[in-house]
């Protein structure tokens, strides 16, 4: 099968295209997907340059996320059939920048005829990454308020329309007016630009002096601080995104309650991924879940796929490669 | 009657024994208290000091904690009569440095005979804070471990002796010999003096690889990156004490999606408090809490107890005043 692999660790040039590699076997319990869609994620980019830890074996076929048709199903799978059209954060054996990929049957989804196969494919890390903080962490309420640190990113919007969704009080923060714009469009209740000096203010002015309930935070090295100024009494800050260290004062941690907790999807259990994958498939049915693909790739042009990803400081949605 | 108060906010000079102060008044739902004992906490210091947030109105009677007889009890108490020997971690109206102290129905509780009355007062802050933090805040489960970061002073003491009450494994730490004699009666099951350079190695031998699954943190400003450094997988790091700015890496945080929680007893809710209470009393029943006085005072000597307080750097109990 033709796949995107890279044989060394190194920069985005390691991607490349191969013609042969083999179509990888399932057991009685997992599914053959044939990919129409792949998922690009900054993790991949991690993995590709050797800077996460993991036991991977070269050569590496890339990538977690998914969307497809099942060409294959193992003996004991009964909840999907071949033809089914399907959706995974969770590739298994070799990775979904393929022709064809593996999950377990409890970790592949149908996909709902309302979103295209890159939208399918769009869904995986940010949408479970974003659920799984708001609620298997941090446990987020209907009624609550929470601010979007850095909404306009894949993660960013999967967190806005969740939020909205669940019935909590949606802020949001872009750099630009592009990214306020797509903010907006995912469902924020309110729109911040977080490089104006004054959009602190604009927050406070918005929630009150008792400060957001809850912060789901992109870059932690940065906005950590003004965070825990930011939260109310009993708050929680949850990190999905952190490029290094920062200063802090803890001290506003105890005379609030508040607490900062992280989230690494990977070390999700199979309940969690299964509990939130059937979530997704309703959401897509009733019509909040609306994947922003922002960009498509063949397969072929992973590795400016992955350039782009880089490059992009502000994109409004998902990159994904088609096949 | 007799109280030791303050007319101004400064240094402990300013607190004052006077003679004529008013005995407090109660309500129908409170009770008054015949204080024996008064608990000596850093909290009535940064009162004295002006340095605490709050609605206090001078002249001020310091003290929340106390230990007494009920003197009277409001038409509506049932659970309490006169004669009671009672111990409180929420005085209210006037503070407990005084000869009469008042407290809610639900803010006091029976003392069994197997304290006295200074031990009594040493319940309060101490216990009340370290049994939130660890139950209410971080829900720490029987067979967990627990390191108890600065485990000899009267807030370490009791987290001790809670945590192993409740079938944790308890690490602690000290930074003196008496210390580490004094956290190892009051139950830790492993000792460790943090101004040696390998502490944190000889923990990790203790614990392996994975971490500690919670840690109490008392001084959160010079330790909390080594908490984050020390905790498991899913673990949580609760902040009891923080005296400035750290600078942390978030990103492990990430990695195991553990969290930071910090605890501030005054705002925890009268069933909060009331749950505590009871658990207390059981446990001096069952005679696990066993609260250690390091000093008494007389109350005539309550500017002598705080200026040793802030003196003290390594107390092992608690600072008491006798009425």
């Amino acid at each position: 099968m033709k796949a995107a692999q890279i044989a060394a660790f190194g920069g985005p040039e390691q991607l490349k295209l191969v013609s042969n590699a083999p179509v990888p076997a399932i057991n009685d319990h997992q599914i053959l997907i044939r990919v129409k869609a792949a998922g690009v994620n900054p993790v991949d980019t991690y993995i590709r340059q050797g800077a996460y830890s993991g036991n991977f074996k070269l050569p590496l076929i890339l990538g977690s996320d998914a969307a497809g048709v099942v060409e294959k199903v193992g003996e004991k799978v009964e909840s999907l059939k071949p033809g089914d059209r399907v959706f995974t954060a969770r590739s298994k054996l070799a990775g979904s920048y393929a022709e064809f990929a593996v999950a377990e049957e409890n970790a592949a989804w149908l996909l709902p005829e309302q979103l295209t196969f890159s939208q399918g494919a769009a869904i995986g890390i940010p949408y479970f990454t974003a659920y799984r903080i708001l609620f298997q962490k941090m446990h987020a309420k209907a009624g609550e308020t929470v601010l979007v640190h850095g909404a306009s990113g894949a993660c960013g919007i999967a967190t806005v329309q969740i939020a909205r969704a669940f019935g909590l009080t949606v802020l949001g923060t872009a750099g630009s007016d592009e990214g306020i714009a797509a903010i907006k469009a995912a469902g924020v209740h309110h729109a911040f630009n977080h490089r104006t000096e004054h959009y602190k203010e604009d927050i406070k002015n918005v929630v009150g002096a008792k400060g957001v309930n809850l912060i789901v935070e992109m870059l932690a090295n940065v906005n950590l601080q003004t965070d825990i100024e930011l939260v109310a009494q009993n708050g929680r800050i949850g990190i999905i995104g952190c490029r290094g260290r920062i200063e802090i004062n803890p001290v506003m941690l105890m005379g609030k309650e508040a607490s900062v907790v992280g989230v690494l999807l990977s070390v999700a259990s199979d309940e969690d991924m299964n509990e939130m994958g059937h979530v997704f498939k309703a959401g897509i049915e009733n019509g909040w879940l609306r994947p922003v693909v922002y960009r498509e790739y063949p397969l072929e042009k992973a590795s400016e796929a992955h350039k782009e990803l880089i490059a992009t400081t502000s994109a409004q949605g998902k990159i994904v490669l088609t096949i």
